[in-house]
């Protein structure tokens, strides 16, 4: 049974990185991941939070948000009654995910922000989050290298990542929001671009899965994730 | 003089609409007016405010936010501390700007809400909110017109707005930031299609301006008023 | 046909001003005019906002503040949902006018705060608080000029507001609430003592408005602010 | 050692109750004890909290604000921070202290909001708000018990309440500012008419203090709640 | 008319006090009172108050909390609307206590933090807070002590608190759940383990109480904080 | 290298269970697992949320608090700032973790909230959480089948959850705060007592892990899950 937008099981759906979308912001990515389109920027700023003080090291930290109209139903503004749990929980994934190929001692003390705010959601807009911020901060490190701020390059590879799961009992590959909403297991994977796990995070939304299923899973994943990394690269090659 | 970016006095800047952006929303345009981005939805609720229930009409409101990174100096995102004061006055303006043209009465115990995100603020974001709005509003409409949920357009007119001011001196037309930020004057007009005002905010930002000052920069709003008219027109024309 | 108070199309209401009415304030006055009364305060603080410090440079700033049954109906206390989207405009249009006549360098590194709490509500509670905030100001200002804290006067002239409108398709003076909600323009004007215009707030309520009624509304604007200019000046006549 | 103001231990301030001084109230008193000045306003609401929905009974409640200059020092205003800890305790105080003379069932399924703001703080404002949120109450229920919408007077007596303490080791009655900031111990006392205590609450600031001070504080207090009690009964005359 | 749990009118319920039970704090104590169990820690901090910076004097403060399922019916969790009106009045009530047994300077720039968390609630949870939170207090000074952190016990004695009320006409000492929502006077007082008054907080539920009353229900609570003050003497042999 | 407390790699801390600690929710249990302290408690309500309405289906939720000195250094109360991304992190896991083996349609039109309070924390407070609310709410089910007010045990099995991680290379099972805090991977397991997954959250703190390490943690997760439900079995054993 082909999967709705006829894709493979094993296939992306088309990926577009648009980096230095933005004017203004240090380092900025826009992504398009079929219907999912999600604005990144890296912002500098010369400060560090207060844990941080006089440890001459820097911070990564992430934002997450939605515009209300970016879903099918219109969702109030956050602005009024604070960001929601799921918009605390990405924000804190992309962070993690980011920290872990950037080297903060490198960075002097000052904090990036990476924002992340999703135009139009079609599913897996976390993983489209974490895919462009890398390429939105490798941007600003970038441009932060040439203009000798930072004396070598504060990154230790890159990262991506890519949600997978299984639908209709298929094991599937990058799931659009309509697969998300009917799968029986959900599953959103970090990993860099040598192939190292960063961060797995499994979810059964109906029965328990087995072993067997999540080896699946984390196959589809890997492969996912590498020509996300190729096309991260290809991003990148035009601006540095 | 010459202007910064080489425009004469009376001239806009290059402005592109773009309707139906979003794949969700029931209308929507984004706006491109020189470097400032804003994207409008339009969406349709079936209620209305408590105060309107049983009233038999209908209510139409606007919510306007920034992209953190939006501007030059990153801003704290709203979320969690709600819409900060200038925010508030914005959107109060963007909704009564759209009610001047709509007949609630017809469009039934329904609430049109007009969201205006900026993506990027290069000066004039509340006016090309109203510009845009009104688009997205009409593409709504026309679509429910259509599909034979209204029975007439209800709608009396077309509404734009433009900034204008008076930078070293000289009256201008549609400020971008610096312009802004070193104007004496600064000014907000909302007209009709057909040249009637809606709104005036003018405001002194040094020196008290007197009525001749007044009188040249209502001229020159209604000259950039009648030409976003015409970009509306045009828009929607490719729509309906 | 006459007004329901019987006052003349360009008639103000009976204005009272009472500096000093606060005992602990640096500065303090209660307008009255009609049954809208008002009362403004003036404190004095030595900070400034973070962006102003080290800039020998002061800041004048504004509060607006409704007690829950100064109108017809009772409204819900702003303590626990933050001030409205109204009061915020309110307090932005305060601060603008009154900054329009400080010479903010002379007064040092200092704050003043201008509160205007309404105590009851008839319509024109923003221009009166305008009006009122201007003549708490001033005594302020000659307090600290006699203790010889300020070397000169900080003020570059006086400054009051007052609302015109069209009622019943004829220009009106300082409406009342009876007016003001029927009114179809609706417009609050802030002028120096020497007549320039700093502040222009004019939005038709139902249908779009002509140049010629702005113009013959900033007459009568113009006509009333040169008597309130009047009371004010009586009134500190009394102080200084 | 005679009191700062000349008073003697047993005396209280001047005390002047104004009926009335509100317009649109269904009922109002403005209290002036010494210096301290504090607006109530009574608003009967057609409604009661959903835990009495039903059961044929009213209920009473009050507000207590307090102006941000009411004071020496400027306060942060409560809107954007809700209010105090101190304002929610004396705002439970007031609504205790009226409720105990209001016979609930026979005000209907109303709600009765006592909103006392005050406008200068000179010690006290607990217990005048108590003292002048009766008087308003009365002027309400009269008005209603007028208009025949209530059959019966639903009181069952009078309230008031005073401040006392030991100052300088002294028993006093109706402390200002000055003297409750010095202290040893602060004790407000709430009583009816009838002499029936209602609420007790007194505090050692410094050292504890014994059975005998309590009972020359509540001898005190006594001889100053029927001071205040033949005030309320005399403005009440004027109005009912 | 026994008591419904066979209690003597001037009887406490069984007291359990558990000093230590949290392995973090730097004092702590369990206290189970009847079915009541507040769980009461001290924490120190290395810094005062704005308030009190370079004034050689410390502070200290309490806060109150309780499980959304301690009562019978479950409560909402505070966090996300902030404490109630109710949480705010016993925190403070709890704070004054304590520190009226405490000599500030002796205890330097530091601020001490009682927390009192009720895990069940069965009637007189803030006086079993006083009582716990000095148990608490006393621990974490005397390790202070040892440590010679603390060149004296800044102690000027102990404290303990205890509710009494009338119900059913009758005076009773430490009333439970049941008892204190049918009693027609509610009284908190809390006293010094040599016998002073500290804080006297009554209050009438339905009719005024006499002084006659008020005299009893004192001697009440002085009779049954004289036997908490044995059972903290008891619990802090064990430890100090 | 053994473990700081002595612990062989695989194994678990001592877990204590205690079901029915509680006097007033319908289920509870309070979790001991080494020097973590958590106490859960079920509550059932006769409504379920909004878009539940009509269903004729129940749901299952939970939420998750920690004392303020729960941990080695004090945290600030939630109360006033809302839950925090952590919280709200975990108790949306618990949610989902519980709703796994629920029936929902079989529990009718209520809601059962699940409330994790830790009283004190070392590591594993998430996954003790899960264990101690599966206990919880078996207890106030079998309640509900032996009052007839179920037809049927609504569970489709148990659940149960362990950390596990890399701690100086080795994978160990059920992490306390110091192993926590060091660990290179940390991951929490959540599975039925059928051995299904049902969630699987797994993070690199410093370098990328590999899919052998993820292999062994889940062997290690297995194990302790196995030995947690024979703990679970015993509990519910001496209740139903």
């Amino acid at each position: 049974m082909p999967r709705g937008d006829g894709r493979a099981n094993d296939e992306l759906r088309p990926v577009v990185l648009t980096p230095g979308f933005n004017k203004y912001a240090e380092g900025s990515c826009r992504v398009e991941q079929g219907d999912t389109i999600v604005l990144c920027t890296a912002s500098i700023e010369d400060r560090v939070p207060m844990w941080l003080k006089g440890s001459n090291q820097g911070w990564v930290t992430a934002e997450y948000g939605m515009l209300p109209r970016a879903a099918k139903e219109r969702n109030q503004r956050e602005a009024g009654r604070g960001p929601s749990g799921r918009s605390h929980e990405i924000q804190r994934l992309v962070g993690r995910a980011i920290r872990s190929v950037v080297k903060l001692p490198n960075i002097g003390e000052r904090t990036i922000i990476l924002d992340c705010d999703v135009i139009q959601a079609d599913g897996g807009t976390r993983t489209a989050s974490v895919t462009g911020a890398y390429v939105a901060l490798a941007c600003a490190l970038h441009e932060m290298r040439k203009a000798n701020i930072l004396k070598t390059m504060p990154l230790e590879g890159s990262v991506a990542a890519v949600s997978v799961g299984v639908v209709g009992g298929q094991p599937m590959l990058d799931l659009n929001y309509e697969e998300d909403s009917t799968a029986g297991v959900d599953m959103n994977i970090v990993m860099t671009g040598q192939g190292g796990l960063v961060e797995v995070q499994g979810t059964a939304e109906g029965k328990p899965f087995s072993r067997e299923t999540l080896e699946a899973l984390l196959d589809l994943a890997g492969k996912g994730i590498a020509e996300l990394r190729a096309k991260q690269e290809t991003a990148l090659a035009g601006i540095v």
